[in-house]
């Protein structure tokens, strides 16, 4: 065996408010024989991802929390360097849920959910950004929920992020207009000349509202939402009549309860009737069904580069939960992964 | 003619907040002789219903507001007592907004906007509630919307009105459970004994949050929201995943602003993330082509009973200011009709 002992980093104690280092462990711990249909896998990239901040709570989720002790959470690209399994042999590349780890034995039981890469001669990191839980995440809920026309106006933050760049980018695909929200000038030139989106709007800039106005000429159609927070308050006034809001995420509310004593909802609600927004909020597996129907319209175009994408590679898992810290604060500039291996 | 003058309520100035009697004012007006196309209507009955207060305002909607001084707008039953229209006769008994008045002259460039009445054996005020207006607005909201399927749960609020008790009433047609919400203890004895509901909830109760949660223990997969506020903050919780959330009114937000000081917006939005939930506005006449498959459906049911609905008729014309101010306050006990001529 190449690996006989695994680090790890566990939850410590579950943050109140925004996580900090302290909230976090590294422990060193043996791996376990292999017996039959096991594989063992030695972690070469970890994604870090905004949803991990809602794992470290206990409150009511879609997910079960990490138990306090218990190992982050998160998918990672490996390799087999050991297999029991007639199905994997040593050096396939694959992609599963090892968590914040630099190796692992994947039990037989669980070996059913091991998936090897699809990546169409695109790099291996792909498999964890734009063309892995991300890109299907923005994929799936434009398709079946934002449903972009030709002609229409599509905003979605995050845009220099692995799911917002693939939904201006599909919403391009579709005829529409990409308009980005991002944080600071160097993302937002990334978003219009390097993503290419219509127009970017920076959300830190003292006249974001007005400005994201004026990006928006025609109003929007499509505003998918995955961070809420004042950019919502920004694109609200702006939804057309029959505009629909994909939620999968809600970054600028993970660490606090709110924009503080105003009452938000009336307002919301009010556009929702009066504009007839659909509002629907989604997690992607609910249209795992669709995977491998992503990959085949998606991968080809992430191979030749028509959809571009960027990365941020922070090397060492130990670095990890700096990085994920980060990714909360919106100090990465593309999809955050954790070279491990 | 029968009626050479009308009698009109029109808007005196616009309600900050609540609105009371000094907001409206009488006026007497002469009608128009009849040229060629026109018909001359004597109001039987004028409906009175919440979105009212939407047009007293100059607010962003999904309509114009009433101006300063115009007839307040409004739906009736009324009697052709003279006609110049070779598709009308005198007698025929007509739907159409003719504001709040007791005659009117129906120009002949309007006249296709007139609809006589289709009741299949029930009484004319039918045609302003249970297959009017607020029964269409019930029926859209559930066959297009909330979608009810057999065993799930069915909330809805304002359960005692036209609106309310439609929805419960199609819940159970679709074999769901229907829980009511209604103000008071006579309301919710309706609701449950009289209209049939499997429970009722009384949202005056101080323990109203509680007799919710207990009233619905397989959660809620279906609300049908007419009045936002409270109700809202106690259904919100309730909701199950890829539950559906029809928003056609929001009754408790049109005189006030919200809920005070608390930002209500991210709680909301974290529940319709984790619950994957849609919420969808909109208003009735979206879903107009199919009011004729409505009345098809439903007409029969209302006509013979399995269909049951409750009627508060106030009579004269110079009563609807207050019979509609209490109309906002819940003071009505079933659809409330102004009984004009």
């Amino acid at each position: 065996m190449s690996t006989r002992t695994a680090r790890q980093i566990v939850l410590a104690s579950r943050p109140e408010a925004t996580p900090g280092p302290e909230h976090f462990r590294t422990e060193t711990v043996d791996l376990p024989e292999l017996t039959d249909g096991d594989i063992e896998v030695k972690v070469h990239y970890l994604s870090l991802d905004p949803y991990m901040r809602g794992r470290m709570s206990d409150a009511k989720s879609y997910a079960d929390p990490v138990p306090v002790g218990g190992v982050m959470e998160g998918e990672t690209v490996s390799e087999v360097v050991a297999s029991k399994n007639p199905d994997f042999a040593e050096g396939d590349l694959v992609l599963w849920r090892t968590g914040w780890v630099d190796a692992a034995v994947i039990p037989a039981a669980k070996v059913h959910t091991v998936r090897k890469l699809r990546t169409f001669g695109a790099p291996e990191t792909t498999a964890l950004g734009v063309l892995g839980m991300p890109g299907f995440t923005a994929w799936a809920g434009m398709k079946f929920i934002g449903k972009p026309q030709a002609g229409e106006t599509v905003a979605v933050a995050a845009a220099s992020g692995p799911v917002g760049s693939m939904v201006g980018q599909l919403a391009q695909l579709a005829g529409a207009r990409a308009v980005g929200i991002a944080g600071g000038e160097k993302k937002c030139a990334w978003v219009s000349d390097g993503i290419g989106f219509d127009a970017a709007v920076d959300h830190r800039d003292p006249d974001f509202y007005n400005n994201l106005k004026a990006a928006c000429p025609d109003g929007v159609d499509v505003y998918y939402e995955n961070v809420s927070g004042p950019v919502w308050d920004a694109v609200r006034p702006r939804l057309n009549l029959y505009s629909r809001v994909p939620v999968c995420g809600l970054v600028a509310n993970y660490n606090t309860g709110g924009l503080g004593d105003h009452d938000r909802l009336p307002a919301t609600m009010n556009t929702i009737l009066t504009q007839s927004v659909l509002v629907r909020g989604f997690i992607q597996t609910e249209f795992a069904e669709h995977y491998d129907e992503f990959l085949d319209e998606i991968g080809p175009k992430v191979a030749d580069g028509t959809i571009v994408h960027k990365e941020d590679i922070v090397e060492g898992l130990e670095n990890a939960p700096e990085a994920f810290i980060g990714l909360l604060e919106g100090k990465n500039f593309g999809k955050l992964l954790v070279k491990v291996n």
